[in-house]
């Protein structure tokens, strides 16, 4: 019996044999980052991101380092830039299915979510169009969690400027931009367009909670330094450090990690195929969202039987469930069986 | 010539032969935290902190620890408090003088700000009495900034009473507990008590961004964790470590600190006196909060003469200036020397 599973706050610090839950890689950090040493001395440090780190981060994406903010992982970023962005019931077009917590962060901030529906799982202009009039901002998530599915660079571009036509932000989350599978990841420079990137998913490093936003409009960029100094200040000068030394790491550790993404994502897919469930091949990132019947007893019944898996209701997508392939290739295997034993029994394909 | 000084961002990161700007301890940090190792793995931590910090704190405030939240920093903990306590336009009741990042963490969370003037820089209870009605809360400082105040234990009941009877919580930011020099510090366990604290200013540890709230009201604390959920997330693990390292040192350290800071408070305190000027002896924290004319001009010319100081109107302290004297005591005699030299010449006394 028990308390309701009624979202993924439940499975916090919950483990199980095959836990298809979790948001974050199960791969190492760089192991340039254990150089690292604490310092002798914790004075406060820049607002904006200690200078080597906005620097190299500057660089990365070829902005100026005026638009660079590090902070405390791409949450906060998203955060400040509605803190920032937003008068009251100011309206922010957020697609559905979407992350968790993008609606929380846009009403704690108030705001009011508008939806644009997902059409087979990525953007369709047309509604896009038809919503983001009156809007202060489109919200696009690309790789998306919790589809997998990655926009393109057409598609991204045109996204922006059905945004600039109509007096809209666009707040770019790219936090997976490194896991893409197929079709490569593209973040437009514009100054309608503030992008929210992290260390957190590219270098296994979620815990550290080092993130950062760029944007080509330092106006912005200035008001969220703004906010931030009353907010939080800067982020930990210590986890900006051990960010830094991540950044050192050979392109080949980021290379190395997608391949075995991928090929967990083919397992993942093809498992789920054969089981005979509805889902699109995830591009990006590293969930998938298969359709079901009665997702919140699938989710219910299985935890009992071990496996933790997500309702996609939890993230505005119901008849679905979503799975992070975030865990080993012998444990998909296995999960997968277990999945499919129980699918068969309960019928709910 | 150049940009107007316009508040205490002014002088971030500006450097100068005599800074009494600086809102930091010049002291080292305790030399436990260099043992600390960066971790091999970063997963994402608990929300409200890692237990074993959390653990520490609880006794440390002697509360439930269902009732602590480690967050980024004191800042981080007040954002969340208004956060979860706030509706749109609800009235927050703030001391004047105050430190200067309330007002902007009030209308940041929807808030109002209504001001209760200090009487000889000490809370004046019957005003705090007619104007707290109709108020969610009141934010206390104490020991404070700017003033360098710390209310007695019998008046800080008096107004947790006070709040009580009113409907109002009591925010406690008490980040300068530890530096009192002749009353103690006195922090209530009441259910619309909500204290924050930090490591920045016990520790020296302000840049690393370590501060927790802690509460006899297990709803509320549950209310800030799911803010923080979407808002930040955890705070970072190796900070953490670094922090649950400093309450490892022994209290000497502490003792150690005060002692050095109280004869400071001694050395600025006679020496502004001898100046001339107009002022209270501070009790706690490291500020002094003299009356001189034309502050603003004060604080222009004297940063031409390589002398950071604080305009008292940027923390609602008119005709007045701030300097802190988190610095050593021969700056702080050279320090004082120049300023005299300055105030004879343009008689601002």
């Amino acid at each position: 019996m028990g308390r309701k599973i009624s979202g993924p706050g439940f499975f916090l610090g919950k483990k199980a044999e095959f836990n298809f839950g979790a948001g974050q890689s199960d791969l190492a950090p760089p192991r340039e980052i254990l150089k690292v040493k604490v310092p002798k001395s914790f004075l406060y440090g820049e607002i904006r991101g200690q200078k080597e780190l906005v620097k190299k981060v500057a660089s990365l994406h070829n902005v100026d380092e005026a638009g660079v903010v590090i902070t405390n992982g791409a949450s906060e970023a998203i955060d400040l830039i509605f803190s920032v962005l937003l008068n009251k019931n100011d309206k922010v077009l957020l697609t559905k299915p979407y992350y968790y917590s993008y609606p929380f962060l846009v009403k704690l901030n108030k705001g009011q979510t508008i939806y644009t529906e997902l059409r087979e799982d990525h953007i369709d202009l047309g509604d896009l169009e038809k919503k983001i009039s009156g809007c202060k901002a489109f919200l696009l998530n690309s790789p998306a969690n919790p589809t997998g599915s990655v926009e393109e660079k057409e598609k991204i571009r045109e996204i922006q400027k059905i945004c600039k036509k109509n007096n809209a932000f666009l707040v770019f989350d790219e936090v997976y931009s490194e896991l893409t599978y197929e079709k490569g990841h593209y973040s437009p420079k514009e100054e309608n367009v503030i992008s929210v990137n992290s260390f957190s998913k590219t270098f296994a490093l979620c815990g550290l909670r080092v993130g950062y936003l760029y944007t080509e409009n330092k106006e912005i960029a200035k008001e969220v330094i703004e906010h931030k100094t009353h907010k939080s200040m800067n982020t930990s000068t210590l986890s900006q450090l051990v960010a830094l030394n991540a950044l050192k790491v050979p392109r080949q550790y980021i290379e190395k990690n997608k391949k075995i993404f991928k090929e967990r994502r083919d397992i993942i897919y093809d498992g789920l195929k054969e089981l005979g469930l509805k889902c699109a091949k995830p591009e990006g990132a590293f969930y998938i969202l298969p359709h079901v019947k009665n997702p919140q007893k699938v989710v219910e019944d299985l935890y009992k039987e071990n496996v933790i898996l997500y309702n996609g209701k939890w993230f505005g997508a119901p008849n679905r469930i979503r799975l992070s392939y975030a865990i080993d290739k012998e444990k998909i295997k296995d999960g997968l069986k277990k999945i499919k034993k129980y699918l068969e029994v309960e019928k709910c394909k």
